[in-house]
């Protein structure tokens, strides 16, 4: 008799984006001539740009003819791209070879699945609120979790508390808050997790929101954060990669434990349960490095959104963090004992706008809601005319 | 202290076709002048069909346009997608809701993956010799292991033998052997499964080179298979997908154990691990279903070869099985007592040709070797020439 994973009935009962979608959609089935605005999940709006459609539609058409056709790519992604990225870091200051670099279909499906390297036996520490992925696909494997809790007092920075811990989880700039770590602050992190023995999985999705040139966007810009960490990032939000599917990976070879590279066990993982990304996305990929001045202006435009929605949170004299060096906008809900679920319903319901609600993201999100800087300029110009109307 | 997945150090050193790659590539840094044809690695030649290309470049036109442009898909894919596999397995006599069905980036991934939904509990059984993957994924989570000898006396088709199991992995057409199971035998397969309580997870990536009428392309053809069974197909072999990654996944929603639903628990999966398939992918797919009689010639090629390799062999007086129904011959090494791996060397040697030894797919592969129609007609047709010579 087939035995299932129980330890999918410890995940809460749904998926947060699945939720908001869901919601959202009954609202709209009654309310047929209501206009809702969508600032909810972190999707973007803004179209590729031309330079990355080109190559895809050259590499599309190279796919047409047997002398140019590409079958399997390398498992861990084609050397022109693992390339490029190599000189992302570089301009960062951050040195890597070729082969620490993986590529894969989004940060999201890597994060999830470097689980795979790593004992059920491990302790698993992770900032809440976050990304509920780094919970769930833990959970899903029987793991013990750990929270470090977020808050207004150490501004969504949790930093290391003492208490035990093997696999720690950061995200900076930090989804749902928008709060990022300084130098000083990666530097504990780094050097406790070499004291410890401990490994940091480092989700650096949002690197390219930071403005400020003192704030690290990678961590390997820290001195000693290659025995110690894992980074994740993204074309997603970079490059409008959402419905394209491209991230990446750094495994530095030096990040050796138990006597086992773990670089090469990851290497391994993907070639067993993954085929690589498609080679026309790859194509894709390879040119948002190329156009990186284009890619910038569809950032600033997000960026304009977020400092309009900080505004808005000034003139309401709402608590916040992010809106700066992040898309996100993560407020406190201003009515006293008013839950994460319930402003989210007040907001759809007076203003026609859906957000996300901070409960999504863990026990201390709750009583906070996350607005994005993803949609259009009318659009959020038009979702902060009515929260400054309705609310 | 961080502590690895020790489970990784039970996999067998190294994955089988990194293996092939690297003493193919080992060879010819040593006679750079070898003209070297690859007969060995799954891999297509054919490039995609401009009806699929032409689909793709409009979808890559629309993610120019912000009207146009397509973000975060549906976790298990476009409608549009999903629809038309409904009416691929419709025209096989098998009847699917559009939920049933699992867009993914891949048959590979998907059969890796599905391994999460499942206890480590489960005593898992699989065909020897096969696809390396459904060993590999389950030896990571540390699972117990049990193997159905494939032999000449059984045509590599074993049955239930009587022995304990919960999870049994069933691939036709067989990759390595190209056997497929008759209607009787799934059947029998199906009865067992349910009396059991056990899931069949049925890899059906090959079904499309099916020519026989009787023979069934689908599990899902056999009567009760949707309370025991999981389908697995693919694009890579149908329409060349190999490096644009495309394949689907069909849980029935019939499909229960411990009282869940295995097709909820999938979608979980999905939703919490996996980000979709991209846009301009599935508008791919979709092509492949509204030109089934291009894609038909392109089989038909496949198939031109993988007659012309059994000719081979009957001339030769080679056993194998294979070649019809299948893109795989499955040859006995005609050499009394010299191993997969010497009869590679030698193949690599004397003819310049590069094959998969059957060792690689398990201890019941010994002792054979696998040639693949997925090259050339003019590059078999060489191979063959080579072959006859130099053997």
């Amino acid at each position: 008799m087939v035995k299932i994973n129980g330890h999918f009935a410890a995940m809460p009962q749904s998926y947060l984006f699945s939720e908001v979608g869901a919601r959202a959609k009954a609202y709209a089935d009654k309310h047929p001539d209501a206009s809702i605005i969508k600032m909810g999940i972190g999707d973007v709006t803004r179209p590729l740009i031309p330079e990355v459609t080109d190559a895809m539609a050259r590499a599309v058409d190279e796919m047409k003819h047997a002398d140019t056709f590409r079958g399997y790519g390398p498992d861990a992604g084609y050397d022109f791209l693992r390339q490029a990225i190599v000189g992302y870091y570089d301009a960062m200051g951050v040195k890597l070879d070729i082969d620490e670099i993986f590529v894969g279909d989004g940060a999201k499906c890597d994060v999830a699945n470097i689980t795979d390297i790593f004992s059920d036996d491990n302790l698993v520490v992770i900032p809440d609120p976050v990304y509920p992925v780094y919970l769930d696909s833990n959970l899903m494997r029987g793991r013990k979790i750990r929270f470090l809790d977020g808050n207004l007092d150490n501004g969504f920075l949790p930093m290391p508390d003492g208490g035990e811990g093997d696999l720690y989880y950061l995200c900076s700039p930090n989804n749902p808050t928008g709060a990022v770590y300084n130098k000083e602050q990666l530097t504990q992190w780094v050097n406790f997790a070499n004291e410890r023995g401990a490994i940091i999985l480092f989700d650096s999705a949002y690197e390219c929101f930071i403005s400020d040139p003192a704030l690290p966007r990678s961590i390997f810009e820290i001195e000693g954060a290659e025995t110690c960490a894992i980074e994740f990032n993204s074309f997603s939000k970079t490059a409008g990669f959402t419905g394209v599917r491209c991230g990446y990976t750094v495994v530095p070879k030096a990040l050796v434990k138990d006597g086992v590279s773990l670089n090469k066990m990851w290497l391994r993982r993907q070639a067993t349960k993954f085929n690589g990304v498609g080679y026309i996305v790859q194509r894709g990929a390879q040119a948002v490095f190329d156009n990186l001045p284009s890619i910038r202006q569809n950032i600033d435009y997000y960026m304009n959104n977020a400092a309009l929605l900080s505004d808005l949170m000034r003139l309401k004299g709402w608590k916040f963090t992010g809106g700066v060096n992040s898309p996100y906008v993560w407020m406190k809900v201003p009515y006293d004992g008013m839950s994460s679920w319930e402003f989210f319903d007040l907001l759809l319901d007076k203003a026609h706008v859906i957000g996300t609600p901070g409960s999504g993201f863990g026990k201390c999100g709750e009583g906070y809601f996350r607005l994005t800087a993803f949609n259009t300029l009318e659009n959020t110009t038009e979702a902060i005319a009515r929260i400054k109307r309705c609310l």
